[in-house]
């Protein structure tokens, strides 16, 4: 169901901190800041060996990502991994009672996602993205 | 400096609650439970796209990751990037007053690995590991 991590969500209370580490401490190349206000928050990322590293900063209070960094302080926010199908991985999941935030929804780069509820699974929010054959190979 | 991620681990009360949703749930393949008595903890560990998953028990309750579920709950509990060269990537990171929870180890599979603190990396506990090419190789 897996196929592999596509990111992973760290929030951050300002960019810049995370920029002074991935991009000045360990010398990777920083992406554009993206500002998405669906979810009240500016992005950054960064690559590490295919896999992107996005930092969260939120833009309002009342951000998911500031309730995040209220409760737990700056952390590893969210794990995300890519699906083929999910419609077909929220049938198999559900199926094992695994619970989710809400329903699926296009994300900022037209991928369908949706986000297992964290008591579902181990306590770390987990986001499933479809990344079909097709489109990888457009 | 960072090649690669190597692993991701997740701290959590109980391995099996882990294997249902990694081994059940999403299907991935379960690894043998390796005790390591360093850390105090036991290990299980799965594969997404050659990515490890490292799930952690505590087996005691000063290991720190007792104490990290006492602070925070299950959850992330540190991210791993593979190094070529652990003694010039500490000096590099030193330069940048980057701090460090202690000096480098040898690791359970014998490769050298340190601990950046998390207040040097946007409060994520960062280990290192080095991966020499020749061994790679080998």
């Amino acid at each position: 169901m897996l196929k592999k991590i596509d990111h992973i969500g760290i929030a951050v209370r300002h960019l810049a901190d995370a920029a002074a580490v991935y991009g000045g401490a360990f010398g990777l190349e920083a992406g554009e800041i993206e500002t998405i206000p669906g979810q009240k928050v500016r992005v950054q990322k960064f690559q590490i060996g295919g896999i992107r590293i996005e930092f969260l900063e939120p833009i309002s209070d009342d951000s998911p990502v500031s309730k995040f960094l209220a409760k737990r302080g700056e952390g590893v926010h969210h794990l995300c991994y890519a699906v083929s199908d999910l419609d077909q991985a929220v049938r198999e999941l559900k199926s094992h009672e695994m619970a989710f935030t809400g329903e699926p929804v296009i994300g900022s780069d037209g991928k369908p996602i949706i986000f297992i509820h964290p008591g579902s699974a181990n306590g770390v929010l987990i986001e499933l993205v479809e990344e079909r054959q097709a489109e990888q190979n457009s």
